[in-house]
């Protein structure tokens, strides 16, 4: 996969450490925590990385601030599923710049209930992550205020990266790291982050099956966004910049059913009282139902990457 | 107050190193994770311990492994208001043994049920604790099965300090650990287990002022279990063996009130994305309210040591 590499398109590991310093007086160390979990091969302890404990229940504001912080402007555009926005909403109210922000319909109420608290201006436009992110573009023509992309743009992709640091030190045996998958940013910079060092395993709900679409055409294709996890996962399609790294650096996809998905959420709640929203249980559910098989004995990792949830899953 | 004791009376330091070894193979190493809070006085940096995602969702099964792996026989007996009866009845169903547990009838539903999944017999008991204890002490002189009290004995005591030597390490700095008290086992444990290194600091709710009622009068006193936190801190009274070491090692207590405390589950909710009781928030509600008044520049820690909710604070 990425070992023995030197350099990615569009995304270095300079960049990565760059951004580390950068946000770090605004974030949290997130904490890691061994948990045995049941797979259909048996009983294996992982590490989760609890980081739906950051800052907006998210690790989306690592990009945020990265992208933030390097905007002089004070007003900025964001389009967003949901917690990118959160994110940008937070680090512009930080910042104090202002955000303005473009969500579809469908986002989660209480997402974009907590946008506007943080004092962010909110549009939501269409049904669909596409029609959002085409109204945000279209503000960009002509305002010329800077976009804040959720995955396709290096300032946000460098911060993201830096999560993948994170967990070289905290849990430096890990080898195998589970994630989810949306817009593709996220993988492709952990990829990049943890080269060498630890392997990034893609995992998709299959009703988000962006970066599984990308990889059976070899490019990135458009995609509906349907099922539970829709409202964090549910990005159009794979971006460029991130498919310029992924299709190279990760293995295969697995997918999961919602119902895995569900399963892996109630497990959260019931074994480690954590709260997951689905795309953040969405990498566990991977592990427990079996859609990605474990190689033996080798030390495991998931993502827990959002807590954004509605309601409790019991 | 501790420093410089080299014993405490009825719990020793090596006890508390021994359960640690002991209980080991059934817990989590829960994470630490530092977080800034508003307090009257200001922002402060303080390390959040999330004793929360522990197995059962509390620090309970420290003791309660701690008892149950010392018991030979195959039957067990445990009183609680609600946590240390989960404890029990999972501690009893990974040993392989029977447990019978009495709580009041004002025990939480979820963790009456949760002690039915485990395999535990449940009985409740009269409207108070009291009822649920005296209860318990009958059905022991009539079976002379053992019981496993949740407060008042060495074991359970010895596998609450663990909690403490785990601080100890992971937030060495920390002079100041808020903690929430019921009976007084959980604090009398953890400042012997940090003697001379850390000071706990104890918070009680205004509805269950056990230690503090114990403290004015000089002994323990009964007292009534009232507020939103009494299905986890209320006990009848402060138990005679952490009293014999609280007298003397641990400082005033401070006391919340219930609005103090459900500001502060709705904090860690709304900040940082965890779950706690109102038990499990009682702690850092002193801090937020201004109950307790930290010295200026300290590291501060804060133990959430419950995460049973019955439902979220939003």
């Amino acid at each position: 996969m990425n070992s023995g590499r030197e350099a990615s398109p569009g995304l270095s590991l300079a960049a990565i450490r760059e951004a580390r310093d950068r946000i770090a007086p605004y974030l949290r160390i997130t904490p890691v925590m061994r948990v045995k979990v049941a797979t259909p091969k048996g009983l294996r302890e992982i590490v989760l990385k609890l980081e739906n404990l950051q800052v907006t229940g998210s690790f989306k504001p690592r990009g945020a601030f990265n992208a933030l912080l390097q905007i002089e402007g004070e007003q900025v555009i964001a389009c967003s599923g949901g917690n990118h926005g959160l994110a940008v909403a937070h680090a512009a109210q930080v910042l104090n710049k202002k955000a303005l922000i473009f969500v579809p319909k469908s986002a989660a109420a209480t997402k974009v209930a907590a946008m506007k608290l943080a004092g962010a201006e909110v549009r939501q436009v269409g049904d669909v992550p596409t029609d959002a992110f085409q109204a945000a573009e279209a503000m960009v023509l002509k305002t010329g205020w800077p976009l804040v992309h959720p995955y396709d743009q290096e300032p946000t992709l460098a911060g993201q990266g830096t999560l993948g640091l994170e967990l070289l030190e905290q849990a430096p045996l890990v080898r195998h790291w589970l994630l989810a998958v949306g817009g593709g940013g996220f993988p492709a910079a952990m990829a990049v982050a943890m080269a060498g060092k630890a392997e990034v395993i893609p995992i998709e709900p299959e009703g988000c099956p962006g970066l599984f679409e990308a990889q059976r055409a070899s490019h990135p294709v458009a995609v509906k966004a349907e099922g539970i996890a829709r409202t964090s996962l549910g990005a159009p399609m794979i971006g460029a910049l991130p498919w310029e790294i992924l299709k190279d650096w990760v293995g295969p996809t697995a997918q999961v059913s919602d119902a895995a998905i569900l399963e892996a959420q109630a497990w959260l709640w019931r074994e480690a009282r954590t709260v997951a929203e689905p795309g953040g249980a969405t990498a566990l559910a991977a592990l427990l139902s079996g859609a990605w098989a474990p190689p033996d004995e080798e030390p495991l990792g998931v993502v827990v990457c959002g807590g954004n949830a509605d309601m409790l899953p019991v």
